[in-house]
């Protein structure tokens, strides 16, 4: 199966949000890869795994990240595929990452959804938006899947 | 010229922040359409432009909001393409605007870009971004832009 | 018995919360119905019932919602009549809510009262003073509810 | 002409935001009193006001305020009439006022609309809909205005 | 015992806080009266306590409340006395009440100290302070309390 | 005449708002001295203030601060007087110097006023009630200075 | 072994936090002492342990601190050491303490990391930065930790 | 002239803030060197100069940014120097930059001062500090500065 989405989170702790994305996902039919990967203290896999997104197939990343919450930030500026900040709460109750993920300088967009699970299903059903306008399969899934909501 | 990306501002009052998107739509060769309809005074009109946008050939939309702005919220609950919200700054300096973007409950996204004239900016970059997907014009001349910042 | 008030919430998750408005309601002889339409989700049954509940006898409608919390204004866009919002905390801890029902834009209002079960209470009694205006039953209850407190 | 409309003010400095309030119900061809009355600084003079609106015929009360902002609130628990509050912003933007109306004690609501002049109209307007359940003329402007949005 | 202290909470709810301040202020040996008086829905009540407070003999009263906590800006303007102001936390974590005692109209002020049990003792310990500028024994046990810290 | 009261600021930009409480003491007679001492910069000079105060005859300390603002506090801990904050915004508006006056530890209370002018003056007007306890002119001039509110 | 960091707690409620810092300390063999000092319960024996600190060999100074969140600044202003500021959350969630630490005046800084257990970590991982800038030893064991993370 | 520190501003805007940092390193006898490379446009130039700190001599980094302010933390996770963020305000006043540093991830701390210049100013004297454990004549002056406050 075509892996279209490629998922980062910045530690294993994110796992359990991350799977309202992934449960969406599949339910859609698109395919995805998660990896575990902290813009800070992995900056050479982040930037690795930004800069080769394109060339191994994928066509949206959505990133989940709590705190300071740079992870959507750094991948975006080292690609240029859609990049889909998904906020987590924390110490600060998510209102930290939600801006570090908003207010990003111009010309490097994040596109931010919400906090929390409510927002990890929003970010995956925001990329089949994305990749449903050039792919009919995705397009009529999700159209069904708002139909069910 | 083919016209990817409908605008929506909901007050004359956002034309100028308006401008910030446009103008990089422009630079980045990418068609569009502006319309000002409220969400809340126009409800018909913002509703049928939601629902008609595939028809028209739109892809993206990008809708300027400011203090409860629920307009991209509207449309994305209208329309299945990607909604992307640019919060305008009011009376609470924006923060109201932000939240009621990001906030959006789950199976609607919005994707919300930053406050203002910055934020405007990265409304029309993130829309380059999702169609370069589809668009190889798109997704260079988005390339040259990313190299020329 | 006539039914004065009709209660929307966005998702089964708020009838609990909703019941703080109802038993207020009940204890003074107030009718209502409730139903459960997000929306966004169920954006035309929303609009039916907006548009719909003058016809049907409603006098006021009170919505709860959190989050992005869009119901009130969205209904208030399509009815004339008093609507009351009453936020509900979630992700954000409910300031989310607030600001998104309290910043309508100018020309259609959402008359917002407190977080959760206590804004509840609040709405069912608002409801009760504008309902009093012109119905003495009511007007004398409510008054006696006041002495009782 | 029936003055329907009582509109307090804590201090002078809000006569300018109150005008926004009177212009459109001088628009909507409803009657108003406008009184100078702190609730802090006059407490037995709004005790008055509050207590003897009923009395005078007024059927709502707006209340403009700034900072703690407890003006409707006061009101509200010495008048069963519904009280509409507009929060005006001060050294802190706006939001101390915006708390200190929504969050009401159970029982004794005020009905909060948004920060400043916007929030002034949408005080006006928000009278106009309670007015106008039980007055043709009322309701009737009230939708013309609505259309003329 | 000479009560120099009234304590004035707006609910039951709140006598598990104001136990806190009340413990200091034995610990004081500075005599004490609770009340339970809601400024809203009591109004009559808690006008009566403020007025009549001085002729009871009461040099400082302690208000606790939460939300819109209005309580001791009430009591400040029906009263010559210092008011100690204690936010209690509750829907939205205490900063509502915060901001609504701090932000008193210029004329009107409530001494504010902190949030929750911590803001309930420093209450009972300002109330020591100012007390212990005309009373001796009051003064000095201060003097042992701050140096048993 | 008799100094009661000791203002004290951080720095010379803060003495256009202190004029406001200075304003105010004059009005109600009540004698008082200004000194600039920041808690950070000269915290020898502060602390001799603060444990000289009661020597020097003062009853009640009034510390005008803004940003981290921790002036009364270090006052407050070196001193039994009743010590009065008051916020002065700057960067972050003034939210910053209130949550740091009125979050004091047990034990340590600083009576916090609101922000800036308002705030100065309400500073000065709770002096006089304190003061007002055992000082029958200040008493007496100070129900004059609220009567002409 | 070597003592170059003094940590500092108000009270025996922040050990845990601090065993958080303390852990990581250890794990690169960087000495330590941990003292309980309130900036307003205990102001001398805050001033003279910062005063004292670098005759007794420390080079740097941790402070964990909650609410107003003093004990750091008021420590950066008696020591003319490197002082880093943990925020610890209570009442009101951290973001008092962080505003207070963070928002220094001019010429007296306070180092501030993050909320809590993770910013106890991270402020004993700064002091190995700033250590490592003279002592070879704590370096690599700090580049170990980076390359473990 | 040795160049201990390395001054990193995200874009051209923020020359004038970091004119208060340079103004006190000149002025404590501290060699610095500018650089204008935003974190997200320039990350590969960002990414050099973080790497490449060590090998050129600086021993601090200040690092000035606004908004989602990742410069500071994009730049400790790239180097093992002690990185000071100052944030700067932009369209929410300055929180989000704030936040956005504080809240980085366990093991990459940003030392992150105050909004704006008095931020500016308190990164140059915290630097001060660093650099003066190691070296007598920044120690020497910056003592003197502290007198001169």
């Amino acid at each position: 199966m075509k892996k279209d989405v490629l998922i980062l989170i910045g530690s294993k702790s994110d796992q359990e949000i991350a799977r309202a994305a992934t449960d969406v996902l599949d339910e859609l039919g698109i395919g995805w890869d998660l990896e575990i990967s902290s813009a800070h203290r992995h900056p050479d896999k982040t930037d690795a795994l930004a800069r080769g997104a394109v060339d191994k197939g994928y066509r949206v990343i959505i990133c989940l990240a709590g705190m300071a919450a740079h992870l959507p930030g750094v991948v975006a500026s080292r690609s240029n595929l859609p990049v889909i900040g998904v906020p987590v709460a924390a110490t600060l109750g998510g209102i930290d990452a939600v801006l570090s993920m908003v207010q990003m300088p111009p010309g490097i967009p994040v596109a931010t959804v919400g906090v929390g699970q409510a927002g990890a299903k929003n970010g995956a059903v925001l990329a089949a938006r994305i990749l449903g306008l050039s792919d009919d399969g995705i397009r009529q899934r999700h159209r069904q899947y708002r139909d069910s909501l």
